[in-house]
């Protein structure tokens, strides 16, 4: 059957799980949105900027598998370059769909608007082949071909993929027929690796499993419970992998490993073990602690989503959910004494005024199985690293890109993808600046995220990591937060608290209210205050006589 | 004198104009902010995010000469790059400055943060190379050289650049002697094309002059001035160039030629002539109304910045100033006839509500001399055709490049430059969205300007370029704008304006209260109410029978 270009583009995305779209009109892209309104099954979510859609795509992706978003030529495209650098960074896969002028002005190079003065229409394909792994640009030819090698990629990479597309290219008619996108590992490959890893497995005395994000990226949660429940090593995630195990669900896990600043049972069992076992992990400054970690994960078993290192010989074509399946049935399960660990929020004496640890402990209590957390960059993150993970619990962070400011643009997406499950996000007010005004995407939307603005004066983290705690950058414009939503309409419950008592009130008020509404709340902490994370890391340097 | 890599750029820039710098802190910039810092002469003004700090720093290059925007490595200068685009688009002046990772983690490809997950320290200048002059990544054996090399581009050529330092870079002690940067014509191409040109000239019965913004930008208003005095030749603006003259200046001023739905008088004594003298000229869909114009400048005299074509002879390295200055010497006067013309608001008769038609007639009258005016693209920029320019009083627009929300970042820029005229921002709301958190910092900085969002409830100017003006896609989130600035502070004047009295009013109380504070009026317009350049270039369209 016969389908025009854009219509089909859409259509794919929409089988690949991508109901929402993202992004701004402009006149260059008229008819990808029309494409998008058209189909029955999408709809288009406009953004209040590019880059705001680019991070809201980002966590729609992180929830369904795929997000997009569309935006036009040049100015619209450029501003949006950062999400999906992010998107990058952090294997999500998101298409970035830009709409270009018609062919002709490309052909005959016109100085029309949107174009630097002296005109390049590869000037912004180029800009952004540095940033997605693939980037296509439509023409008459090549449309279909070059629609279904990128979203090829997109789904067997999990990285985002450029897609321009001329205003006249989008109602050229194309075939409707698609191959469906197959993933299969190399079996050879496969075999091979798992002899090499068994002969590894089966000689060690303490095997120790350390999982992280690019689990939750190529579909293997499933696959990585059975092998731990087979196998019953311990393990413990990384920071960007926080939610794959809940902490009631396997007798051996350690929490997140962060260092020597974190657990002291995690740290010990694996930088002891003589067989670590790493599974979708992204060694990342941030995300080890400072690398605060004994092994080179090649020099072990090093299993990724595609591919795997056994002691530095690499297993292309080997997929994660294929490889932990089949080691799953060969392995022998390990008679472990339970380590006892306790490295998470506990119930702290109410003061007067509310803080850091307090509102964790409500928090963490307040969570219930199936919510979404979002998690800014910066002080929030490392707070993160003590919270009690409940069952079906997802927890979204950007640990390896840390954009100051996604965290509030993707729980849009988030909160989008999921529908009927809770969104929490908790973002410093230092980030939430940088793309505040999107919660009124989320309130035109009717959805009902509940928001956590953390407000310390500043950018603490930055206060932290720089010369002098009181340097007058990290300052920021105070703002009147719990009015901000107040601009954009009524269906929210907004407030501003500042001791433990009204902390206690509003988790009662937001249970309720969260029901049909947006719930939005500054928190006002002292700017000092502290995770335990960030106090131990800090101990002993000079910000130290400022906070602890 | 020995003085440090990053003392040495902001002591450069200083020279150059640069007193304030825009941009947000990042940890691997805090070395070039305490460069800011410790420079008695410049100030660090913290933005709530990096694509308004790059319109900030577009706007106060516009004003200054040269701008100047400092962003931490890949989130924050990849957001920047849409403004910075913006600004090579239309030759301003910017410098973009990113503060990297120290060299050891570069040299060992180190994955911490703001890196993609293959870390490739070299993808953001790549990036970037594409929508810049210059991108220098300065290392400890080239640093000096390559700021040097870097300034001269932007001086000389008027685009942006950009510069990458990592940590330690900034540390380095340089030499502090610098050339100073010169610019010069080449004395023969100089000779060889006024020659030629006096020949046309001499020849010509009807010469016209068609001037345009790269006479601002290459700083030869006066020169230009000169030359129209000496030769009294009839003379018209582009958009991008409308406020070169003054209406009350010279004699055969025809005002903003915008094509045949313009001033026809302007229209046709351009499109007669037969010796059409283009200064400084950008010949773009929008700013000649869908290339509305007889000629191709290159058969005739284009005189550029720092070039020259006459008759398809390019004459390189001739400064626009010199060849002005030398031609008015040699230039006889022509005798004219007064070509009478009032393409300009005139006085309307009041209506309950308030109208595009009687607020600009009313803003015209407003305007004093030496205000600056931001004027946002889309309808806006159309509406300002018709206005009337008072002496010293400077517009500033982005009829290229065109990217929404630019106007409310440049704003600041605009008004932190000029500091004691007066700033009047108009703006739509659709536009207004993507930066409006922006007049934060206006706020912080207790600037002044004048801010009028008209709320037409979408974007209009794509309902007019849109098959269907009612398609969904160009409905926006409805806010209470006049309640946003009160998120921020105190110290403003704001209002919501829906009636032609209320309009009254409020110009008398902005007069008074802009003394002390920032103004920020929100005008309801119709969804349809169109200005008189939109309203006829769609007459016969099928959008005309919603608007007229």
């Amino acid at each position: 059957m016969g389908i025009s270009v854009s219509d089909y583009l859409v259509f794919r995305l929409q089988k690949l799980g991508v109901n929402e779209f993202f992004g701004l009109p402009g006149d260059y892209n008229f008819n990808i949105l029309k494409s998008i309104e058209n189909n029955p099954k999408t709809k288009w979510i406009g953004c209040t900027n590019e880059l705001n859609a680019g991070y809201a795509a980002d966590g729609y992706a992180r929830i369904r598998g795929v997000g997009a978003i569309v935006t036009t030529y040049g100015v619209g495209e450029l501003s949006a370059m950062n999400a999906v650098a992010g998107s990058m960074s952090e294997s999500v896969p998101v298409v970035k769909i830009t709409g270009l002028p018609d062919s002709k002005f490309i052909k005959s190079n016109a100085l029309i608007h949107h174009n630097l003065n002296t005109p390049n229409y590869k000037a912004f394909i180029n800009a952004y082949s540095n940033v997605v792994e693939t980037a296509v640009f439509l023409t008459k030819d090549n449309a279909k071909e070059e629609i279904d090698k990128a979203l090829n990629v997109l789904i067997k990479e999990k990285k985002p993929v450029y897609i321009a597309i001329p205003m006249d290219v989008c109602n050229l008619i194309i075939d409707d027929n698609f191959k469906k996108i197959e993933q299969k590992s190399d079996k050879n490959n496969l075999n091979l690796a798992l002899k090499e890893t068994l002969k590894i497995i089966n000689n060690a005395k303490q095997p120790f499993v350390l999982a992280d994000v690019m689990v939750k990226r190529f579909n293997a949660t499933k696959e990585l419970h059975r092998f731990l429940t087979k196998s019953n090593y311990p393990v413990a995630t990384l920071l960007m992998g926080k939610d794959l195990i809940d902490n009631d669900e396997f007798l051996n896990y350690l929490g997140t490993y962060v260092g020597k600043f974190g657990n002291p049972k995690a740290y010990d069992n694996i930088n002891n073990s003589d067989c670590p076992i790493f599974i979708g992990t992204v060694i990342s400054d941030i995300n080890t602690q400072g690398f605060d970690l004994k092994f080179n994960p090649n020099d072990y078993i090093n299993i990724q989503g595609n591919y795997c290192i056994v002691k530095n010989t690499i297993y292309k074509n080997v997929l994660m959910k294929d490889f932990l399946y089949e080691l799953s049935k060969k392995i022998t399960k390990k008679d472990y004494k339970k380590i006892e660990y306790d490295y998470i929020y506990k119930k702290i004496d109410k003061k007067e005024k509310v803080n850091m640890e307090y509102f964790y402990s409500k928090l963490q209590d307040f969570i219930q199985e199936g919510d979404s957390l979002v998690v800014e960059t910066g002080i929030v993150n490392l707070a993160l690293a003590k919270l009690k993970i409940k069952k079906n619990v997802s927890v979204n962070n950007q640990v390896l890109w840390g954009s100051i400011g996604w965290a509030t643009g993707a729980t849009l997406g988030i909160s989008m993808a999921l529908k009927n499950a809770r969104t929490i996000l908790v973002t410093g007010e230092g980030s939430h600046q940088l793309s505040a005004v999107e919660i009124s995407t989320i309130m035109r939307n009717n959805l009902k995220p509940i928001i956590f603005v953390i407000n310390n004066d500043g950018y603490t983290i930055e206060r932290i990591l720089c010369d002098n705690p009181k340097d007058k950058y990290n300052e920021i414009a105070k703002w009147n937060y719990s009015k901000l939503p107040l601009v954009f309409g009524e269906n929210v419950y907004s407030a501003c608290i500042e001791t433990c008592n009204e902390l206690d009130e509003v988790f009662e008020i937001i249970k309720k209210e969260q029901k049909d509404k947006m719930c939005y709340i500054e928190l006002k902490f002292d700017m000092f205050d502290l995770p335990e994370l960030a106090k131990k890391a800090i101990a002993g340097s000079k910000f130290e006589k400022y906070s602890l």
